[in-house]
């Protein structure tokens, strides 16, 4: 299977903003309970990804069903934000977005890995999901990347749109295997 | 080898309650030892899975035999009031889940990893373990999940709970593989 | 490849003390360095494993080349009491454990996964050591485990000491693997 | 495929000094957001690499783009003074230590693993990656080690670095696939 189909390599020219997932795609999914805290992993590949996304002039969002401090330290630090954190439908938080930033739905993209991220993968120009999520949102996804989520699963899909947008391939491509080169 | 035998789904039908081990199916079985404390890290799908459960009216509990704060704030989050934390001797504790709940110990589903679990998975209705367990535990094991412990194993079995419910496909089902989509 | 030798499975009736490195055999070999303090995790079947051991009689010592409070705590809590943590040469740690405990070299079990273990893998009756580790360290090694360090390493080492003195088949046996059963 | 190519251990015997990325490399490029706080974990196996490879006479440097106080301390612990952390342009940084340690680059190895130290890879005597590096990496690596960043990665390098340097076997080539044994 080539890493990336046609299909959504066309839909992905047009992608003016990238919203995001946090937990299980910034992340692996797990959280630390730690004498009395919390904490989370994330990669330093995928901020760097955002950080390219947002120089070439992408949206960037975030919706994440938790709340979390260190979740809104890393978002500060990479310059996103536009977020929702601790909110229990999703669909509405896309929405905002979509008009708060003037793009349409279709121009989009969204990641999720869980069910309560399907309704918005299905209004969403392309939606991505992880290889570890369970089945029901692999099936509804237009892209399964192959890095895992905190693995450099946003790179992946931030480096082939930075490629489409300028044609330079010295971007990472998380997405070709080690065979392909 | 089909995701879950016809004949553990046919007796999954019937659980009423699940009843978890804690270190090595909610987590990982590792212990953060850091600066005089510790920690342990759990899932987000899996946390997501029992709430599924909860809202589809099945009884929750924990048998550990390690006492944990960090451990006892993640069952808080979830709604996990039944559980048993630094016990010694778990069957005591099923027996007693099982009479509070006034659900026998066949319509229960029991998951563990090690050999403290023995006698549990051996009066349960169904014993689940991960496949990283011992030899000893996945023999006595009418079901072993394909994700491994703290990544998903508890989502997967909730997972099906739900699907056999509900009827709903629209669940995770993290333990179909990749291939069968 | 059966999982132990019968050379290994042979000295192995014979011994009556264990003496474990800490980092790499104990933990994944990771050091977490976080807000100006440290921390390691270790594996709940590990520490299980330990106490098995030491139910049946045997002797438990570490050695370790870095010290460590959280080790330290750890080893408190699994009731380990012979440790040497922060030193540089092994060898004379382990003669002085070999002394202490009145049981010579060859009755010693020691697991290492690094060059500084080296001496006293020629030393003891058995040199254990695990997959990842380097090269040299595999080649002196009388057996590899199937499990990780941190990972079950450990255990798979008590679960055929346990078996082996009680032949009680109720023990764990990480080192069988899931084609086994 | 062999460990290491022909031209890589030629160009490996004239090597003089050895610069290092952090993130990715020195760990496996996750950072711990908890508590306010931040974390990183190192391998005690890639840390017993470096100080294999000062004894030797070998120059050390780090040029990372996030400044971390962990870093430091980490580095501080290994003996490694020459270090930046948290620049942008990692070029610079490099000429700076080749002057200051009187060394040419063709003689200095670099081990980076994202797109800003594509331009250090180009001008060192050997780059090195990790296999996780994205693709544009891979490609301009004269050596993609077998072990992953913060898991022996940089343990791989030293070993065959001081193996050429003494002919002495007893390192851990980590780089030697079990297979090889």
């Amino acid at each position: 299977m080539p890493p990336v189909s046609p299909r959504v390599l066309w839909k992905l020219r047009a992608i003016r903003g990238v919203v995001l997932d946090a937990d299980g795609i910034l992340t692996d999914g797990t959280v630390l309970y730690a004498s009395g805290g919390n904490g989370k992993s994330f990669h330093i590949r995928d901020g760097h990804g955002l950080v390219l996304l947002r120089r070439l002039g992408l949206s960037l969002g975030i919706i994440s069903g938790r709340a979390s401090e260190d979740l809104e330290r890393r978002l500060h630090e990479l310059g996103v934000d536009d977020h929702f954190l601790g909110v229990r439908e999703k669909l509405p938080c896309f929405r905002e977005l979509s008009g708060r930033w003037g793009i349409s739905p279709e121009e989009l993209l969204y990641m999720g890995d869980d069910v309560v991220d399907l309704s918005v993968m299905r209004e969403a120009g392309i939606a991505v999901t992880v290889p570890e999520a369970p089945f029901a949102i692999r099936r509804s996804a237009d892209w399964i990347t192959r890095a895992g989520g905190g693995r450099g699963a946003v790179r992946e899909v931030a480096d082939w749109i930075c490629f489409l947008r300028t044609g330079d391939a010295s971007f990472g491509f998380s997405g070709i295997d080690r065979e392909d080169r």
